[in-house]
């Protein structure tokens, strides 16, 4: 079978890299690396790529994420959702005979605009892994957080929430920045920042780091979980429906924060190994995009 | 009559120093700069305050706003609300015999715990000069803007929202800053982002003025518009029962875009001229304090 010939798998995105050396649908090898494409200039992608072989195997090789935009290796389109891996495969941008990279989704419904570009590997993937049902509720954590509704296998539809990158630039200057320094941890601060990131009100609940501060009702050391919490719970309540069952892909970390704001408001949350996940995503696309 | 002795009111905050001379409840003369409470050392507030009086004639002072707090000269109190000017005449801190600073006002309901500092002065003031009925809903747009609910004349409650803070911050880094270089003006692009902000869900929208830029549904230009009214939006709605009365006490550019959103989201505005609301207020301080 093709299908079970070897393969680079590449998941390259705008500040890390991960390298996969896929045999019969396994990670047999990987590398990891911060050569995110914001790292490499353009003309110098062929030689990364060339790199990628001499380190990992001379295989051929399918690639995912931001290295497939216009701060990448070559513009790839979007595809539009609902869209599967079966999609994907067959709108890959084939660079030569032997590499290829993966198209985005992107979703217009009514004044509903987004996209995405490598998430879909490992939302789908998920559900070809069979670590999640073809119909569910998925978030992927992180500096932009992914939630994808799937419906039979397929992504329907998805938002882009800025919230790891909105806890960033809030920690890097301005009013409340030197209360963000500490740990962020789950507990009771944590917890009435979910609270109150789920008045959806953040233009004031941000204040509000600085003021119960000011007023003794938040230790700094406590600022960050609180001001965290606040975000995520935000970000949950927007989606959230009251007893849904959100599938949470991350790492235990990251992914912790999301399951315990979820479970605070009303969902049940289900931590999934991401990499498996997208392992699965990727091999299958190779397998059909023969 | 002892209000009629002449007096310096100073407007002393983080950034910007503003020093008034007032007769008989009329400013007569003033001086503004940026010398801001941030720019000046513990040890040095002595000599600025001799400074003042050097230039602006050498008389008793009434300070107020961030030049007490603990960035400032003197720590002074907070007043808590429902607070009214006699309320902060009675808790005014004396520096010396002819030095004094007003206190703040702070609230605590339930979980709702916010802080001002400078602001109490113009929105009390507002209402001691009948620019705004004694109960009345108050907005004073800015870095941190100020909503307060006036009920006979006092300030009963209010919240402050980071708005102008979060657009500064988005502005300086991260995803969208390079497309908010443009000049934010009242119209489609600008209403678009208050209906999007007015969905309360700001990790998603801010997204979105990446996502619609690389959709083809944003220009470059208008995402500044398009994220200032997201933002305002944001705020607004979360504080706009249907059909209130919003007095904004603002200078007419950014007052007006606060206006716009108001309208937009089914409110009535009313623009106040903000400098004389706070002549008036601490005119009726210091009569109150002697």
């Amino acid at each position: 079978l093709s299908a079970a010939r070897p393969f680079l798998a590449v998941d390259w995105g705008t500040t890390n890299r991960r390298v996969y050396r896929i045999e019969d649908g396994r990670a047999v090898h990987q590398q990891r690396d911060e050569r995110g494409v914001a790292t490499i200039s353009a003309q110098d992608f062929e030689a990364e790529v060339a790199a990628i072989r001499t380190a990992n195997g001379d295989l051929p090789m399918l690639l995912a994420g931001m290295v497939g935009s216009d701060i990448g290796w070559r513009k790839v389109r979007y595809v539009d959702a609902p869209a599967s891996l079966a999609d994907l495969a067959n709108a890959v941008e084939r660079i030569d005979s032997r590499t290829a990279i993966i198209p985005g989704v992107s979703v217009l419904d009514g004044s509903h605009a987004d996209v995405m570009r490598g998430e879909e590997v490992q939302l789908l993937g998920a559900a070809a892994a069979r670590l999640v049902p073809e119909d569910a509720l998925l978030c992927q954590p992180g500096t932009h957080c992914k939630w994808a509704r799937l419906r039979n296998g397929a992504i329907a539809s998805f938002t882009t929430a800025m919230t790891g990158e909105l806890f960033a630039l809030l920690s890097s200057k301005g009013l409340i920045a030197k209360q963000l320094t500490g740990e962020v941890l789950v507990g009771a601060s944590f917890l009435d920042g979910v609270a109150e990131g789920s008045r959806r009100d953040l233009p004031a609940s941000l204040f509000s780091v600085r003021s119960r501060a000011l007023l003794g009702l938040l230790d700094d050391r406590d600022a960050a979980s609180y001001a965290s919490g606040m975000l995520i719970g935000a970000d949950v309540v927007a989606r959230l429906e009251h007893g849904a069952i959100v599938h949470v892909l991350a790492d235990p970390k990251l992914g912790g924060f999301y399951c315990a704001a979820i479970e605070a408001l009303g969902g049940s949350a289900r931590l999934v190994e991401s990499e498996a996940a997208f392992v699965a995503g990727i091999s299958k696309v190779w397998e059909l995009a023969k």
